[in-house]
């Protein structure tokens, strides 16, 4: 499993303080953390209370970048603040993210190009959250599409399913995760997947226990990739034990910290 | 999930002791202990150590029945012992379990008609473990077959696909998960599928965590029961939530309560 750590968001108070304060200890130890715990990529994301993202998301990236060479993921809903990390980045990078409505996909597709990044694909337009399987797959294929036909390989490409919570769209779950599995046999080569993992449990009790029974059963269809808190210890555990399951990871005893520690 | 308890089996010491002496305290204590936990129903096994198995088993069954009628499942290697188990039974039972030989299958599927009793087919033969999910299938399709001629609904039997270890069979461990999901496609109505889940982690450290993640999986390709260790508190979460995210069960906050109290 490709983990992207997503705590490096100024939606989180100490995140929006750094970012405010332009404290880069906070943020460098942020991504220090979450690498360790086995991360292999990180989301960065201003937040919504940013004043100026496009000089933000540069600072973060940056900043992020004095410490480590990891794959970063620039989160933004605005291209414009996209353009700007990937212009500050020299790491490897994933845009995070395009929809599958063509104003959008007409200006970061061909970022992704330009940047040699890899873009993460949600199956969401503006006509509202896709209700079926059906409906997902059908957002991937003009998701892909459109990218192939800008040159962009499916294997640069993380489709995402748009993972609903538990508590409100419990008749959708097997349709997201049978989504996943069908996502990977939309095109050869496949494209990849991920999910946003922390929503499957937003307003619900049992936060961790949801989300790591959710991940789990995504690994079993063929996920790739999680947008989570690595520095939660059970849902690695769990990531790590997947991958193990899966024959992804051979096995030894102390698989766990070899798994952190690759 | 139907979770079958496996704790009353005389190869754990204290219900080996019990046998032994006749003290059904213990048995009882131990069947009320894995109901209170959520199993559906009740492995009986009078273990290795059973110098008078035929006897021991109706001993076990009586003293259970005294407490509960949940289902039994009635666990032997040897067919006089498991019929004679089912006569002592007034409960609903599992026959626990056939191989794919027709020595057993002449014997047990019989059984399970005249006292309409479910029937585990584990897919192995006496030519050995199946090596892979071909393997797997044509067992599977011979136990049915064989069932179905002699008048049992493909309901009324669990297929088992064998599990194994993962730190010796990491690489079958996909084709074990594919079995259950191809296993509840062979026939209509479809057959039930069973993991006796504790031989995943055989040997391994973390069987707790290998045990849940493997657990769920199998969940995510349509699993329906597991016999494992209901006291298991982190592994019936897995399974609760399991069945929480593939919406057999209604979300509420104390959903994982309500599951074991149902």
């Amino acid at each position: 499993m490709f983990i992207i750590g997503e705590l490096i968001n100024g939606m989180y108070k100490d995140i929006a303080k750094a970012i405010a304060s332009k404290d880069k200890n906070i943020i460098q130890q942020k991504a220090m953390a979450q690498i360790k715990a086995g991360a292999d990529a990180l989301d960065v994301n201003c937040g919504p209370a940013s004043s100026d993202p496009v000089h933000d998301i540069q600072w973060l990236v940056s900043s992020i970048q004095e410490v480590t060479d990891k794959t970063l993921c620039i989160d933004s809903s605005k291209p414009k603040v996209i353009e700007a990390g990937l212009k500050a980045a020299k790491n490897k990078t994933i845009i995070n993210s395009t929809t599958a409505d063509e104003d959008k996909l007409n200006i970061l597709i061909p970022l992704a190009k330009q940047y040699k990044a890899k873009i993460i694909g949600l199956t969401i337009s503006k006509k509202g959250i896709p209700q079926n399987k059906d409906q997902r797959l059908e957002l991937a294929a003009l998701i892909l599409g459109f990218a192939q036909e800008q040159g962009l390989s499916p294997d640069d490409i993380f489709l995402d399913p748009i993972v609903m919570p538990v508590n409100v769209a419990q008749a959708q779950m097997r349709d997201i995760l049978d989504s996943i599995k069908e996502f990977k046999i939309i095109s050869e080569p496949a494209p990849k997947t991920v999910v946003g993992l922390s929503n499957v449990s937003q307003g619900a009790s049992q936060r961790g226990l949801i989300n790591r029974t959710f991940l789990v059963m995504a690994a079993a269809n063929g996920l790739d990739a999680a947008i989570l808190d690595p520095l939660d210890n059970d849902l690695m555990d769990a990531a790590i034990t997947s991958d193990l399951v899966l024959n992804k990871q051979i096995y030894c005893d102390s698989y766990l910290n070899a798994y952190r520690k690759k």
